[in-house]
């Protein structure tokens, strides 16, 4: 016996896509361990919405060049005004993060809860700005937002910081929480490039923007740092709490002299044991866990602990797949109980 | 309101000790945050039990320079002939890991289950000889067995692979999970000494027993990556499945050899594609996560899985206080649900 779930999608970018894909490659394997269909009803764009009653055919959706070509296209429908009178289950949102205002992703949220829908999400904006009203909303309405994704994707850290430390309070967090300054960096102390180089290189690479300023001002940093300090220090930060510094003046000088005496520089984020939140260039020794082994883009979070000392987890924190695989996981974490 | 959780715990050595440290430490985290109320009921040692039907105080049992001079010891009563009759929400074994029958844990596990008990355990034993049969007697009898602290104590790694990675499946596990090996093979690496003079100054600053045998011959590593392997992997193996080899053969001058070469010799357990199990000394490459990182006696268990490569998990895998913190965070799970 297996339980349908319904659900809508907002967004049908790189992790929309992916999670299509994940979908259809995960049927059997979701519906054999965790007794679930997910039946996917829409999918919005900034310009309409896909949508089918009884559910879409993922193969379809995947295998559609253009969403808008296929027969289920509605354009105009926007997921503003659709999302109250749907009936899902859980409603996904993988639109962009706004760091500004956090629209229209908190609109899609708030209409989400009070209709009583689960939400799922890979966009930051609304928890990075609004935390403390995001959960007490879905808290009142009796409703649970999964957001493994916001944070390094599906390198699972909220897990941990939500239930895997239960009674072992977290009293100090360090991270490295931005692939594309850990990639920078990286590079420039490992083929002593100059900061401008490797830049360039990293956009190249398809591991930077062409506009990097999120990545490399620390800001994308920072969002991911209130939200897992919030969840797992039971904090009420918002981005305008962290103090935050790029890695744009890090010279190759300053690598240099750090790699003689045995340390790197890396982008770190910390929540002290008063709640204080800073992004910024730090040395750290080599053979440490956050240390040289932290290569490329790779993300890597350190909690301290009251009971058991620290604790770090490392993995890929962006890619479209790994995202997907976050929601996926928030999704059937949600639909199972 | 608070829910009361009657519980009973045989073992009372290191991490029965620490175990009720942490619950008088954390009393009002557990019932602020987790609405919980633990009361400890009684405490089974070999000899005999500590018991309370209305709770016993745990500042005094703290306190107790030997919890048999204290008025509530009862000569005589065992664990083997007392849980089936006592009404606990929960049993919690810390006794020693047997590896040879699991017992006396097993049995205790058979008469709290069949009694309608949850259990949570440190020990090894049961698991490792016995996953498939003690896994199917909780779901027979609509029970739950929280294990986190029989692998990597507090370090959050069945939580990671039972919930943490839903649909998103493991395909394969490395893992350095024995502390005492990883000091060794580290102290010989960084201050080139001999095995033997590593393996007495571990034995001097308490990392070794004396008798090592289950950690340097790889037992021990063996019977946890039973247990991960199976939780992460559904698998049904038992130790005997696993090649072990242990690091008495690993000489100064193979680390040497391969310290030139940029890597690191560490004692690896690996679960691969097939379901193969094995644990042995291995080349590891110093700059990736479980490199020369895992400096002293960490543990480091990486996953590679389906749809977001791989995940590494590094932290202290032994010490009682390590080893209740996990034991404290699945009673917290098991009673909440």
């Amino acid at each position: 016996m297996v339980k349908i779930v319904k659900f809508g999608m907002a967004g049908y970018g790189v992790v929309g896509k992916a999670l299509v894909q994940a979908l259809k490659a995960k049927k059997k394997l979701v519906a054999d361990e965790h007794g679930l269909e997910f039946s996917l009803v829409s999918v919005y764009e900034f310009d309409g919405m896909l949508h089918s009653e009884k559910g879409l055919d993922l193969a379809r959706v995947a295998a559609a060049q253009n969403i808008r070509a296929l027969p289920e296209w509605q354009p105009g429908k926007l997921a503003r005004d659709e999302i109250e009178r749907q009936s899902y289950d859980v409603y996904v949102d993988m639109t962009p993060t706004n760091i500004k205002d956090g629209e229209p992703a908190i609109t899609h949220f708030r209409k989400a809860l009070s209709s009583g829908k689960n939400v799922v999400t890979s966009n930051k904006g609304p928890l990075m700005l609004s935390f403390d009203e995001v959960m007490s909303m879905a808290a009142k309405n009796g409703k649970r937002i999964g957001y493994e994704a916001t944070v390094g994707s599906a390198i699972p850290v909220i897990h941990v910081a939500k239930s895997g430390l239960n009674g072992n309070p977290v009293t100090r967090i360090e991270a490295i929480l931005n692939g594309t300054s850990n990639y920078i960096l990286y590079r420039m102390a490992t083929e002593w490039m100059d900061f401008d180089v490797a830049l360039k290189e990293a956009q190249e690479r398809g591991y930077a923007e062409t506009d990097p300023t999120l990545d490399i001002g620390g800001h994308d940093a920072a969002g991911k740092l209130v939200i897992l300090a919030n969840t797992a220090m039971g904090l009420k930060k918002t981005i305008h709490d962290v103090k935050t510094e790029g890695i744009e003046h890090v010279t190759l000088d300053a690598i240099t002299m750090a790699d003689k005496e045995g340390f790197v520089i890396k982008s770190l984020g910390t929540a002290d044991e008063k709640g204080n939140l800073e992004v910024r260039p730090k040395l750290v020794p080599k053979n440490s866990p956050m240390g040289a082994a932290i290569t490329g883009s790779l993300n890597a979070y350190r909690f301290v602990t009251e009971l058991a000392r620290d604790i770090t987890i490392i993995g890929r924190g962006a890619g479209g797949m790994e995202a997907a695989a976050a929601v996926l996981t928030d999704m059937i974490e949600i639909s199972k109980t």
